[in-house]
């Protein structure tokens, strides 16, 4: 009975029985790498998803997927700007600056993991134009943030104008695309090209994947050295086929999005059992709690698992298959504090 | 009918069923990353195979395997010396000096992609020991070799002592190791370690894997290293027990040596009625056959799909699931020719 | 009339004439690179300045001073701790990381650029120890500060305590280092080796040089790497003799420390006249003013030249050759305003 | 009289006293950095000497001038197609690996190091055109060649037609150019833009020089990117006057090619004496020549120096200072072995 109440993160998840299905069918001889026919529907499906002309590649991981397109849309002298709290700042071992060939992140500042068109330029105003100062060149976001909340597409619209003015590219990790869109109802496209950005990992690994995510590419062009990138990174794997169709398994009749939420319902949940405890509302698949140390001893005596994320503050992540009972006893349990 | 007709590269063939079900049995909740069960379970499990201990990180692809190896081998300002015919020289996309930080591959001669211990010690030589030119750091040989030869143990002892008498660490890509174990009936033991190899490649990938190959370290202390070395790459995946997984069920029961054998005794069936025509002996599970033009027409017409070398000559790659009857069917061809 | 009026920086200062004289001297046929007399004795001389066996390098300039060490001191995968106003950090465009090969600066704060044990401390143990983040590796700081203030050795040693205690490298950027001696009167062992300092950058360009810098070893057995990185990296020049020999005429008969009295006295003497508008103590060549904009333009009207540090403060700096009469007619003006 | 007798590397001549003269005469305060008025004047001199306008940096060594062109004329994941005896591959240390964030170099064979349109074509030919392997994105020439011979516009106007069919970038390693106009007669504009070179590094160090080589862009955009680059790899010295001042003495009066004259005269000289050992003909400032151990010993016990080449083969390098008796007497002794 332990699986079921283990909120830790949704990383731990299983893979969702389709995804696996998906493996076992396209466990047959094909062309190597990336040239087989689940690989070659990747740009057709996505392009229609995203109601234009893409280009998609198929990882394994979101730190190459981020990693990827930053070295793709900044040069190794140039700098990133990103929040304090990003994946790619905080959890990536400094990948950003090995794909990149050295190149920096710049720091923002704001609560709950999320930019702001004002903090931008201000981070652009800091740098003194000249050699000496290392100038930014592109700015990442994460949608939902790190903390669980979602960008709305018109929030996206003003970072993406910004980011233009300022001569900047614009990458989106969506490692929880997924349950934004699911929260906010807006379309892929709307939170993403039509706002400006140039290039999105998506993340289907924390919503039912096995180990496939899919960088896509609005600048279309960027595909050809990103594929390069990705076999010098050793990342086009000999069997590709295995990804592509966990990819495909998600996107047929929605199921990426029926999975986002699914968990996002759970979080919900869980939201509602902790409202005066909330630090962030809940806009994803994770909250914020606080709690006392005594609290937190309760809950683990439960049986309940979960990520003690700062003194006086934990972390429960909610998956696609997170099961109603489990989260209603965590609900009850929380309440019951 | 056309997949058994395909001799084009064992890495086109599918997984082993072994290898999927056991995928599909690791896909439940557990600890995220390499904290999971199966992944616990490969230190203990390649340390009996190769009757030391060792340390072994799961990868994603070969090249990932080979050169997470040498960044940790070699330095950024040194050299690795391999063959010219070698996959990291040829086929890896530069991904050597990518991981290494700009270090550069000198390169040997030397028929069927074997390396001797003479053109090690020659090439040592030819560097002038100053700052102008880039120091030698570490040896880098394929096993069996891209020309499907297969070293004995003897030999790489020679290489080995050479090494280390030259100050140079030892790196053996093993892509192909168990194509080479099945042929020459040599320990895993005197193949690597006793041969003074400090760090392996270990394929699973060409030989019934999915997407999972081990790298093997004999110098234990590195594993540290290379666990930040693969973060920091992307490549540790967040559900990596399907990656363990994978790798132990081809351990069980003597998997991996069953499947080299099975493609071996194909390519050696080949090699039998092709041999007037080898380019070199069959040690392995690759053929490279002397061709007219009109006779690559008569075979392609037939059905047979396989890679054009070079002018006048053919490779043919025999895969762990290769039929009897389509091998039965080409050898006759080849024989009719 | 305009040179004697310019406190904008010590770099924008001639060189003293007897390190031209050292130039003039030492321009005949000799060994290339650095196998000339001059870059012989360089070792010997800064053994003995130091009272312990140093290794002794030229470059030419700070920066590469700073980053082949950094270089040597933390590895790719690692982070190095600095002061966020650090030189390295502010001013190298992205140096450390272009010769570390994608190491990560970790960011200190800290009143006038210092760094203090407690914030040392607090940042290691921000860092998980895990994979995912990127790990220290080593620390630098800079005395002189970038704000000029002088550590004092039992400073330096409580840091170079916290360091070891840490598995952290040692790193020292001493543009300003003759400053700081100048200024607190201690020993150059003190202040480095006996502080725990594995290497130290000693800046001579500041301080009357033309263009050669020190990269001074503590721990010696890194001065072969780091010769081979600074070939690597374009700075092993052909006719080194003449940056040896500026460093040479800097160290005879202590002119380093006479050059450095002076320009800490004319700061001294403008401190006098600033006394209630000093951000910060004068401890070297460096004074941080509060000025308004009215003031600021009155200065400039008389002809001095200085730089905008921010919105209500500018900064002066004094160089060794700064002339008395200048530095009086300032100081009055200031006092003036 | 130990000096004169030295043929050994023009690297180890001191500089012309014109260059001292600048050195001195820039030695007063003005901006740092390049923003002082001699490095102001470096890009419409070169624009005059190259008859078309052209950007110019200044920096220390030649390895950081071929390193910062080719980083910005090559990818971190392609290749740059070199003569196997260029410098950049023979005596860099990798340089041009670091500078490039791993770029690789494809070498290239023929006689005397110099490079055909025949053996880039080749090479091209020999890359498959996929992600597995690496693409050549730029061709680097070296004139004169490192085995002293002089490469004619026609000649260079051949490889630049092949490197843009090819869609390479070009770069030309002018360390002893000056020697190559001076024994060709031929113009800078046609050995260079003209045969759609896209950057260049002048050498001046070898031919009066003390520590400035000027790399010249025809690429103009280029200059932007190149400037930080040098920033970053630590060349921007904080007083660059001094470098841009040597450079404006050596083309004041084409005194560098009045030394360029020199040094070759002196060749030629000692050519002549050596007819029928030469390895080479004798079109710039080298020699090599056949000797047997006994001769080499005869030489040396006269008071020459020389580099020992290979087995049976010395180098002799002359120098614009390179006294006319000197040379008459090596002459002498050569005949007379």
């Amino acid at each position: 009975m332990r699986a079921p109440m283990r909120f830790f993160s949704d990383n731990a998840a299983p893979a969702h029985p389709k995804v696996i299905e998906a493996i076992v069918a396209s466990n047959r001889l094909d062309t190597a790498y990336d040239g087989d026919e689940w690989s070659a529907r990747l740009d057709g499906a996505f392009s229609d998803l995203f109601e234009t002309e893409v280009k998609a590649l198929w990882v394994t991981t979101g730190t190459a997927a981020n990693c990827l397109a930053l070295a793709a849309l900044c040069p190794p002298y140039g700098a990133v700007l990103c929040h304090r709290d990003a994946h790619i700042e905080v959890d990536e071992a400094g990948a950003p600056a090995f794909f990149g060939g050295g190149s920096k992140l710049i720091l923002l500042d704001g609560p709950g993991a999320k930019v702001t068109p004002e903090a931008v330029a201000a981070a652009c105003e800091r740098v003194r134009p000249d050699v000496h100062q290392v100038q930014p060149h592109a700015l990442s976001i994460t949608n939902a943030t790190e903390y669980g909340l979602s960008y709305r597409a018109a929030e996206i619209g003003e970072l993406g104008a910004v980011a233009k003015r300022r001569g900047l590219a614009f990458h989106l990790d969506g490692a929880r695309l997924a349950n934004a869109v699911a929260f906010t109802g807006e379309s892929l496209a709307d939170l993403t090209w039509r706002s400006r950005v140039d290039a999105l990992s998506f993340g289907f690994i924390k919503n039912g994947g096995l180990n496939a995510e899919a960088l896509i590419l609005f600048r279309t062009e960027l595909a050809e050295e990103i594929a390069v990138r990705r076999k010098r990174a050793g990342h086009l794997m000999s069997k590709g086929r295995m990804a592509a169709a966990q990819i495909l398994a998600l996107l047929e009749d929605g199921l990426w999005l029926d999975n986002a939420r699914a968990s996002n319902a759970a979080a919900r949940t869980l939201g509602s059992a902790a409202a005066g405890r909330l630090v962030y509302p809940v806009e994803a698949n994770e909250l914020f709690l606080r709690v006392t140390a005594d609290e937190v001893e309760t809950l683990r005596g439960q049986g309940f698992d979960f990520y003690d994320w700062a003194p006086g503050e934990i972390r429960l992540v909610t998956a696609w298959d997170q099961q109603g009972e489990a989260v209603e006893r965590l609900a009850e349990a929380i309440a019951a504090l």
